[in-house]
């Protein structure tokens, strides 16, 4: 096959990947493959029989130049060589190991890991269960949600990308919280996700027939590790300590996150209108939140970075709630896509460049 | 192919099935083939050209008896010659043309659609947007839920077979509002059912590959035509108004009835074991609903008549939330089963004959 | 929960099933449940830890009666004291070391797995790759189909159950080359199945993710071990020696076998008359083989015991092809249900007891 | 949202629409909107009242330029005021009405219905039922399969896209027909293909709840308007009259095509290395074919724009018989990518540009 020039003028944005070979590796790499300006140099796994990617994923076949598609091994100083970015789809736990070497041999670090989410290094103990091994950078990482974060995210080497949960919900509440208009407590997120949300090891639940014509709840019930990655966004939107229940489920579906989220107003007498205008005093410019009239659907926003979101408010024997309807691709938006979006901010490109 | 004997004994209930060709018909067919003390005798159709059933549904070919495969029309004397017990499987509207006649002619009738669900006719008006023309048979109609209703189901010759949401709502909440442990205001219901429970009838948004890999909510949110049913069966439950909020969703399979349903405590120190008490309490000796201590799914329950229920109750920043989860077969203790658990009760067999 | 007293007449046939934790004993399981004549007295794990068949499968949960739910080891003393008849769920190679003890012991055994099917048991060795170590009781076995094997299947102590893909294929074909319609040789055989015919246990390539959307063939093309199978029978049927090409597809779907039959006709102007007529000859009285007009689907036979053929000719230049379409439930007609056929043969009783 | 300015270079190819509502329409869309060379000008539509393509899919929302979305009517002077190329995703028999004025206005015409596919109209009208109303464009029609008939599409107006089974089928067969390695006559071909190769009408089987968990064939069998298309394309490859049967299935998936083509060789020896040496012969500059040694799946092209393909050679009883594997996104390489390739070549772009 012919080489695929694509993409290699001499500016374009250098890129790594460590730890390619998941479903967030293979959506980083699917859609930098398009991305006009910038082209992957170096895939990096810690195996020992270093992959070729195209074996793992015989769908990159051809797509991927040869000459990249052998995984290299995670050496900090040859990826500074060859890179200016460095996209971490590694594990947790395992992510901040490699984090401070990469940043001290001078690259941009995008860590798509729950390693640097929480600011709170006793919080991060707590809710992971494991010692946080780099609190010396933590402070400089900023969290990778453009439409809360922008500015913060174009000034740091290290940047947090948050959590496919935390980014449908975030988006969703943030503005609302912000503006007064829901109250602070009692929030109920009824979450749905696609199974590549829950990785690519095989395991009894995740088989086929298992989950196929399958619908229901997973882990232990508010106590979901994206709960307090939630609770510190929304926080910071509002200034006021925000307390919620977080239940998710698993689709039978590859891929969608869908929210279904119960709130009170603060003012019995708000309006859907209330709701639509800050929406769009917040998202207005926003390439990626759309505000929607009618109900969003994963189908419409999957393999896309779009995040779809509506509002309904219910009176019911006079109470009103607030209904709030939430969906975005848990590997493009939710992964892969929010991190190309980041990088372009960093790397002042145009924002949507690779992403429409 | 051989006749097959089975069922033909002479002490049999002899069944009538009023729109066999719908999914629910379907259900009701396959149920009853495998019951051992009923048998169809009468497919009724109000189609002009009377559909033979082996056509409609292939599956069935060769299992029905080829003499009652193909429709006759709804002729309420015939069917009573010939039958014990119409079920009436037919549109909302339709059904409460047929059922007078049906009682006249001697019939029990159990009707799967929901003209006899809601006793206040006008509350019916409202919610379906049409007259109610049985005003006189309304008040005799006992509600089919088995768990709540079972005296009045076995004495009744009209018996209105319940909803699939409300089947799986009441049967989560109506204990824990009778025993006062949830509020009856606040409630809110996220629920998910598979595409059958939308009907036969193609449409747009259920062709195939739109309704695969997809996830979202549908209708006006809040005005789902269930909602008025489900507070009726909890007012009764509890004796006080019940004000709940139903939001409604379309899953990617063919079958399967979830609800996630969030409620406040009447008393903040509310604990699991009181909500499993109430539900031993109320469903120790019932064979179809079954309280689990894991996560129910719905591929534990599809083609069963089985409820599946559990409770958790979870706290954020000091405040307690209940959260119950239900699920059910939306065509068997949803529609086709429940109707068949009804027979057995009205028709003294043992409960449980045919379902399990 | 109460007991279930169904089925439990002191003439059922009391069964038990070696290796129940797979989907052929959940299959087993369900249908034996709802069988007139038959009640499940033993299930038998070699686990060390004696497994809950309702933990195992919590669809099971208070369907199947406590005192049976809780597996017990494989000792054919005390399963021939609790049973008549000894289904085996078990891997192959597994299987044939227990089926010497249990007919010592008096049982009837149905054996579920592979290793009785082939009469030559060199070719079981070159197929399986392993030594059959029960040459003694291999002559006595009766090949399961009952379409073709009836009388033997009625007299013997062990019955091998057939492959899926084997019945599916050998209920197309034999009546054809029984009487000369179609060649020996040349045969291609275009096969399709749902992914429980994979087993229950989780790989890489039955991950939701990978096989949801997913459709390809799969292992060594023109070595697949039911191949020998299906010649044997084949061969068996037409009196010469049958060669043919198997090609295995695997299906995004939980269930259903289907087979696309390409063979060439021994008479180039045989008409789709011919092949009807050969068919309704072989099958007029055979309760679960239903020779269509219109095409089959396996959405027709899932979660039934009915395997649904029809036949084409085609011709392209003058050269006519017999086309053949076959398909079955891999669980039911491929498994549980044919194996279920088997026992009512045996014990004589109406063969479609429990089935329809 | 602000205006995304990508791909508004003033070189880059303008591109018309015309029918970009159905499925076609839309992969269109989505591949153009990412092409680095191209953008969309205009898009056409027949209805009466014109409709907004954001409110069709609206998962094209702010994706898609709002003075583009809003479609146009088919006025041919107005796109050839704003376009250099019209693709025309419209029924049969409807395109062929709008080339002969889209060609006058001077526009490039890539049509992907099969109204120029068949260079014989008499077949064509035999074919489709319908008489060919543009005679006089049709001998100029190049046949755009790149891999065949690159040069013709080079310098062509009027392109007749492939249709997706012959695009498949023609790739795997024509290398080994036109050096001889397989026989002309007797080849039989197995084909699968996701719902939406049946277009987004919705209709009774293509209905969620039918078409899932189910796979079988369709149509009249021998009889598809697609065969008479491969065969031209493999008599053109190799110079003789090739004779098959083709036998199309539904899968129960959104996209993707799967061959399984069974044939005989010419010469008794034929080794899997002859095979694998025309098609390396053949394809090795071939951006978009993929010679694999393991065995193709659709979930390895679906989204993109490869075929993937393989063979084997299998020996039963002496006799050989070659077997090919092929698989394309039917949406992708079958329909939408292929036209853009086409583009491509037709306007001297590298021929991946925007594919990969």
């Amino acid at each position: 096959m012919p080489a695929h020039p694509r993409n290699n003028t001499p500016m374009s944005i250098r890129v790594a990947i460590l730890g390619p070979t998941g479903y967030t590796g293979l959506a980083l790499i699917e859609w930098l493959l398009r991305h006009p300006d910038a082209r992957i140099t170096y895939l990096a796994s810690h195996r020992e029989e270093l992959p070729n990617i195209g074996e793992v994923f015989p769908r990159l076949q051809s797509a991927i130049p040869d000459d990249v598609a052998v995984c290299k091994p995670i050496d900090p100083e040859a990826i500074a060589h060859q890179a200016d970015v460095a996209f971490l789809a590694l594990p947790h736990r395992t992510a901040m190991q490699h984090v401070p070497p990469l940043l001290d041999a001078g690259l941009n670090v995008i860590d798509l890991s729950a390693d640097y989410r929480l600011a709170d290094p006793d919080l991060y103990e707590a809710t992971y269960d494991h010692p946080h091994c780099d609190r010396e950078h933590l402070p400089d990482a900023a969290y990778g949600l453009p439409e809360f974060f922008r500015s913060d995210i174009k000034h740091a080497k290290l940047i947090a990308n948050p959590g496919c949960y935390p980014t449908a919900a975030a988006l969703a509440l943030a503005p609302l919280l912000r503006r007064g208009i829901i109250a602070t407590q009692g929030i109920a997120i009824s979450a749905a996700s696609g199974v590549t949300g829950a990785g690519r090891a095989p395991a009894p639940h995740l088989h086929f027939p298992e989950q196929n014509e399958a619908f229901g709840p997973y882990g232990r019930i508010g106590m979901h590790r994206h709960q307090p990655e939630i609770e510190q966004t929304l926080t910071t939107a509002c200034g006021e300590q925000v307390g919620l229940l977080f239940v998710p489920h698993l689709l039978p579906t590859t891929r969608g996150i869908f929210q279904t989220i119960y709130a009170d107003p603060v003012d019995q007498d708000v309006t859907e209108e209330n709701i639509f205008e800050a929406y769009e005093d917040h998202y207005d410019d926003e390439p990626f939140v759309r505000v929607r009239n009618d109900l969003p659907n994963t189908r419409d926003v999957n393999n896309t970075n779009f995040c779809d979101l509506t509002a309904r408010v219910v009176r019911t024997n006079g109470a009103a709630k607030v209904v709030l309807f939430s969906t975005i691709d848990n590997l493009v938006k939710g992964a892969a896509g929010q991190a190309i979006q980041n990088m372009n901010i960093r790397f002042d490109r145009d924002e949507t460049a690779g992403l429409i």
